[in-house]
C-alpha cells in the first residue's frame, strides 16, 4: 500500500463534509490539499474545503462524481470514517461507479472493500484497484514487551476523547522536529494518518488480542530509523466504545513520555454525554496511573484544539490549561507549536543524556 | 453453535497438557468430564486426566486418533490456546485426520480452522462439521453505554494475569448461586467458558473497535433472563499484551462488582517477568480507579486460585488475603465457594433494596 505522487482525490463525504465528521478526508486536505481535486457532498454544494473548514483552500465541493470528473481524479477517497466503520448503503453504487470509471478507492472503513464482490467486480471492470488503510497485516502476534529495547524516544498522543487531534497534533510536531533537524518518525495507527504518511497499522481493526502487538510492531519499525518516535494516539481512556483500544495502545507501545490532547469546548464524550470529561490535571494523574505498573511515564505538554474558539478564548484556555498542571500548553495547529516542541525535545536530550 | 448432548470429545494437547497449558481441554474435563472420552498427548501417554490435573477421574491420555477412535468419540477438541492463537503446524494434519473420519472439530484458536481450504476439504470428505468457537458475530458495532440500563447485578471477575481462575470461578459461583435458587447467568467472553456455557463471545477475538460493543451485547443478553450475571473476564488491566481487551470488556460490561482473581504463588506476569503484580489491596485500588470515571464499582471479593500449594500454605494464603485487603477471601473450586458466594448476594440484595 504506497501511495504514488500523481494519486490525486475526489473525496467522498456525502452529506457529513464538515471538521468533525469527514475526519478522513479533513487529514488529506490539510497535509496534501494538492491530492484532493474535489468533494463530494451534495448538501454542501458550492462551498470550498477552505470555508467548510478553515482551510484547504478552494477544493469545491460538489454534488457528483461526474463533474468531479471533469478535474482529473485518479482515485476515491472513502473519506468519512462512521461510527462502526460499515458502509453506508447509498455509497456503495458511487464507489462501485468510480471503480468502473477507472478511479483507485482508498477506503478507510472497518467493512473491506476489497472483499465485496459487487466492488471486486467494478474494480476488474474498470481495471482499478482498492486500498483498503484498516486491512491489517496478515501475521500480526501478541506484545511481547520488545519495545523496551528501543533506543528513541517514544512519545504517545492521549487525549479526553476521540478525534480532538491526536494525530494531527503528531503531524505538526514531526514537521516541527524535522525542521529543528531531529531525526523524527510518525508511526500512524488510524487510517486518515496511514493516508497522511503512507504507512502504518489501524490498531483499531487489528485481532483485539493482537492490539498491543500491532502498537509493539509499529514502534519498532519506526524506531529503525529515528531518534524521535512520534505514536498516534486513538481513543480515550475513559472511552465507554473505544478505551480497549487505547489501552492496547499505550500498553503495547511503552511511550516514555505522552502529551495530552483535549478541546477545552468538550465537556463530555461525544455522543456518550453520560461520560464527563474530567478536569486536564486529573487526566494527567490518571495516564500517569495506568502506564505505571508497566513503563512510568509523564504527561509532558498539553496540546489545545481550539478551532471552535475566539482567538482570545484560545489564548485565555491555554493560559488556563498551562495555569492548570504546570505544563507548556499550546494549540500546535493554530498557534506557534514551539513550547510542546522544546517540551519533547528536552525531553529527549535529557534522556538521551 | 450449539453443542449436542450426545458429543463426545477426544481433546488434542499434544506435548501440552497440563494444569496451565491445555486451558480449552481443561475447562471441558472439570465441567464435563462426561463428554471427554480421551486427551491426546504423546508426552504422557499412560496418564490420566485426575493424575494430571487433579481432576477429571480416569479419562486416559493416547498418543494418537487412531487408539481415541476405538472409544467412541463423536468429535475432536482442540484443546490449548497458544499464545496468539496460531495453529501449529503438525496439529494439522491430526485435525484433518479427524476430519476425514467423520468427527465434528470444535477449536478455540484465532485461525479460524473453518477457513482453512485443506480442513474444510477433509471436512467435506468426512461430511462432519467445524465449528470455531472465537469466531465472532457478523453484526458487532462499537458499544454506546446500553448496558447502564439493565436492571440485573453485573459482576465480573478480573484479575492479576492471565489463566488464574476468572472463567472457573464464575461457573463455580454460577453454580452455587443456582443452587441458592438465583436467576443467574455465565456470560462466557472466552472459547473454554464459551465450551462450558454453550453460548458466548470470545471478546478477544473480535475486531478491536468491537470489544466494548461485544461485551455490551453479552452483558445485554444474558441480562434477559437473569437477576445476576457473571461476566467472565480476560487478561489483566496490567498485561502489557492482552490489556486492551481487559479494558474494553471492563469498560464495556460495566459491572456493578468486580471479584479479583490471584494465583498466590505468581509474581509477576506469565511469561512477562518484568511486570511485576502489585499486592492485592493496590490491585483492587486500580480496578475501582479506572472504572470510576465510567461507572463506580467495587471489588467485593477475592477468588484465589491455589493448586499449586499445600492445604496449609493455601489457608494461609486465604487468610493473608483477608487481612489484606478486609474482603472475604478464598479459593472457590478448592474450597466451599460460601463467602464468595455470600458477598455476591449481600451485594445483590443492597443493589436491588
Amino acid at each position: 500500500m504506497q501511495m504514488e505522487p500523481s494519486t490525486r482525490f475526489v473525496a467522498l463525504a456525502e452529506g457529513a463534509f464538515g471538521p468533525i465528521t469527514s475526519k478522513t478526508a479533513n487529514g488529506c486536505i490539510r497535509y496534501s490539499p494538492e491530492r484532493v481535486v474535489a468533494i463530494l457532498d451534495s448538501t454542501r454544494v458550492g462551498q470550498t474545503a477552505q470555508s467548510v473548514l478553515g482551510f484547504g483552500g478552494e477544493i469545491p465541493v460538489l454534488a457528483t462524481l461526474d463533474e468531479a470528473m471533469a478535474l482529473g481524479p485518479t482515485a476515491l477517497l472513502v473519506g468519512v470514517a462512521p461510527t462502526g466503520g460499515q458502509l453506508p448503503a447509498p455509497w456503495r453504487e458511487t464507489i462501485a461507479e468510480a471503480l468502473r470509471r477507472g478511479l483507485d478507492v482508498w477506503s478507510g472503513l472497518h467493512y473491506f472493500l476489497g472483499d465485496d464482490p459487487v466492488l471486486m467486480e467494478a474494480a476488474a471492470e474498470g481495471e482499478a484497484r482498492i486500498f483498503d488503510l484498516r486491512r491489517p497485516p496478515k501475521d500480526l502476534g501478541v506484545a511481547a514487551g520488545r519495545v523496551r529495547d528501543v533506543a528513541a524516544s517514544v512519545v504517545l498522543t492521549v487525549g479526553s476523547d476521540c478525534n480532538i487531534g491526536k494525530m494531527t497534533s503528531q503531524v505538526q510536531l514531526r514537521d516541527a522536529l524535522r525542521e529543528r533537524g531531529e531525526r523524527v518518525a510518525f508511526a500512524a495507527t488510524g487510517q486518515t494518518g496511514i493516508l497522511v504518511e503512507g504507512w502504518g497499522i489501524a490498531v483499531d481493526a487489528v485481532i483485539a488480542d493482537f492490539i498491543s502487538g500491532a502498537s509493539e510492531r509499529l514502534v519498532l519499525q519506526a524506531a529503525a530509523n529515528a531518534d524521535i518516535v512520534l505514536v498516534e494516539g486513538q481513543g480515550s481512556i475513559i472511552h465507554p466504545s473505544y478505551s480497549g483500544v487505547t489501552y492496547g495502545l499505550l500498553h503495547g507501545s511503552l511511550p516514555h513520555a505522552m502529551v495530552l490532547c483535549h478541546q477545552p469546548s468538550r465537556k463530555s464524550i461525544n455522543k456518550q454525554e453520560w461520560v464527563k470529561i474530567p478536569p486536564l490535571s486529573e487526566l494527567i494523574e490518571m495516564h500517569e496511573y495506568v502506564v505505571r505498573p508497566l513503563r512510568p511515564a509523564k504527561v509532558i505538554a498539553i496540546a489545545l484544539n481550539t478551532f471552535d474558539l475566539s482567538d482570545e478564548e484560545a489564548r485565555a484556555a491555554i493560559a488556563a490549561a498551562e495555569a492548570e498542571t504546570g505544563l507548556p500548553a499550546t494549540d500546535v495547529v493554530r498557534y506557534d507549536p514551539t513550547p510542546v516542541v522544546d517540551a519533547i525535545l528536552d525531553f529527549h536530550r535529557e534522556r538521551a543524556g
